[in-house]
């Protein structure tokens, strides 16, 4: 079994630029973060793109969707901003046999309280627990993708 | 859906008494560890001892058993220390009809670099995802509990 | 002896706000840094403005110059962006007979590898051993206010 | 001006080795401390001992002050435990001519909530301000050794 890692931004990845007093995306996060978690499982990772998800087109969720399709792994786990993590759940659900989970952070990974490492925990499991489908890992809760939606001022995902 | 975790301690709720100088199991670390992660889920926390896993007794997991079997709940995870874990896994096996999962830490979860919070992420997506059973999640890995062991000298669960 | 802390903005108390992904200033994290740390010293906390030092003003130095010459105490910390610290020492140096030290973070407090609680802790020291001037206090070093700069290539403050 | 540091183990070095479930004393803290804060200052560490200060010997003490005695240096900082440190300090008035700092943490430096960077802070900055004498740098104020003592009930050093 191996997990193939998409990385395409988002608050997980964002770091701080002090000498510009900016806050951009960077690396992806999730590599470091497996590493000092200690994690034995066979996976890769692989960055698509950095980008902040409201500044996401549908070319880029093209992009993807394709990655996703083309990968030999039929276990995937997207690392993706939060605003925008529905919209390109939606576009997933015609890649048929694999389990695609996706995940971000509502905090940075560089953050003290950062949820990073536990999102990323949870989409861990339910890439190897959970049967073909797309779903989103936020919250403590594996939500099927057509079943959620980010609640912007209580900052957090809900069912629908 | 409710999840309930039972906390028989274990690392992951080690703290330290300075005035001792000795490090101690203190109170559950999962139930502050999931509001600060912002979980937004169902849950109960139960502790029902603060034992190193070293020291628990046939009596200690007994009573672990009876716990599991007579929660109303049949979404179950129990934080536990990592030493043998795997030894209470295989007394909960007899318990038909609940998704178990055992977790816990290689680090407190006091710590900098602890793992609390991604095995808890793990563990909370299995009892999501995986049917009735017994598995162990830790290094981001869900494990049947027939089929692992820990790597005393890795520090780490593997696979047999 | 008691101590205090205006606090004008800058790196220091920097904070994310998901929902706009931008990077604002916030409250003075200095207060809580300061309960964290369990400081056992008398001290307040003042709040003069909230900004990136770069968007500092003649004015807003004007401010914080009048403020500490106006206070009761003779022992000033100034938390402060870091990238025209330097100059704001300078308008400073025409108040005698106080001990004047600017402070601030090359990354934010709620990063998990900030300078801030280092920073925060050599400029406690400073106010307390130096005697009368006005100093900087980054880096683990005390400068004399005539003697830094920040070298922003290196990102850190240097001696002149 | 170089600042030499010497560690003598104590809570700020504690570590925990899960494979014992113990909780030890470990390689100084201060040396990684200074590079994860960016201190661009001159400085050296230097291990005499790795002890919980509550197990410390008088002929310890002596080692302690021989090594103070005899460095190079006239600015130095003494890592150490934090029950016996006001007793090692009076063993070091008796050397003259050299700015003498005392610190260590009430939580190890591996803990996310430490104090040890804070207090390291404190200590860099004690040793370049204060003159010649002995001083304990803890919970973010520069105590005068013959006027401090340890307050085991509050855990923290209050002036005597």
């Amino acid at each position: 079994m191996k997990v193939t890692i998409f990385c395409v931004g988002g608050t997980i990845d964002k770091i701080y630029f002090d000498a510009k007093s900016e806050y951009e995306v960077g690396a992806p996060a999730v590599g470091r973060l497996l590493r000092e978690m200690k994690a034995n499982i066979d996976y890769e990772v692989v960055s698509l793109m950095s980008k902040d998800s409201l500044e996401m087109s549908d070319e880029d969720r093209a992009t993807i969707a394709r990655a996703v399709a083309d990968s030999a792994q039929d276990k995937i786990i997207i690392t993706h901003g939060t605003d925008t993590m529905t919209t390109t759940a939606q576009q997933l659900k015609k890649i048929t046999g694999k389990t695609i989970v996706l995940t971000g952070a509502l905090a940075p990974a560089i953050f003290k309280d950062s949820d990073a490492a536990f999102n990323i925990g949870c989409a861990l499991a339910t890439v190897q627990c959970a049967g073909p489908g797309v779903y989103i890992a936020m919250n403590g809760r594996v939500f099927d993708a057509d079943k959620v939606r980010k609640d912007v001022d209580q900052n957090r995902f809900v069912e629908i």
